[in-house]
């Protein structure tokens, strides 16, 4: 576990530093991958047009405000969306977010 | 009418534009007085830590994403939150961003 970086407690959890996260397109892209798909993704698994290091910038805004929660598999490093939580202390949020736009026909 | 400004029609509501006024507190806030009041705000009468000229800016934001609509009564420049139009096209998303978040006792 001496692998694993620091998380936020549910308590923690601030709207401001949530929303600073969601409003970037490709961190909402990869809370709405990980929202679709239901299952964990390693970091390499999701696809998103930034490079590796920008990459790895976007899931530590996102881990570090409660989003998504990261562990080690071998030397694969999974990303897990903490929706139960986050649900928990601002719903409806996620749901917002994660949801196409209604448009009429 | 002429002194009204452009606002953008329910087509053009776009959630990354939503989203960038609305990460901003002071923004948030404003659209959180006018959710709560239930009534039309004159631009001088938001409880706002700024400058009249950075409240300009930032109801010029929240217009122009769609979140409020704006006309004039006399001198005063109104304000109106659009909510039933962004429930519209973003159900949920003001909701979940003017509800206080739930803090387990």
């Amino acid at each position: 576990m001496g692998r694993t970086p620091p998380h936020p407690e549910v308590s923690q959890f601030d709207l401001q530093q949530v929303l600073e996260a969601l409003v970037d397109p490709v961190r909402r892209s990869i809370v709405a991958q990980l929202d679709a798909s239901g299952v964990d993704i390693p970091c390499g698994g999701f696809d998103i047009p930034v490079s590796k290091s920008t990459a790895t910038h976007h899931f530590n805004v996102l881990r570090e405000a409660g989003l998504i929660r990261q562990y080690y598999v071998g030397t694969s490093r999974m990303n897990s969306l903490r929706r139960a939580e986050m649900d928990e202390v601002f719903p409806g949020l996620l749901d917002a977010l994660t949801r196409q736009p209604v448009r009429k026909t």
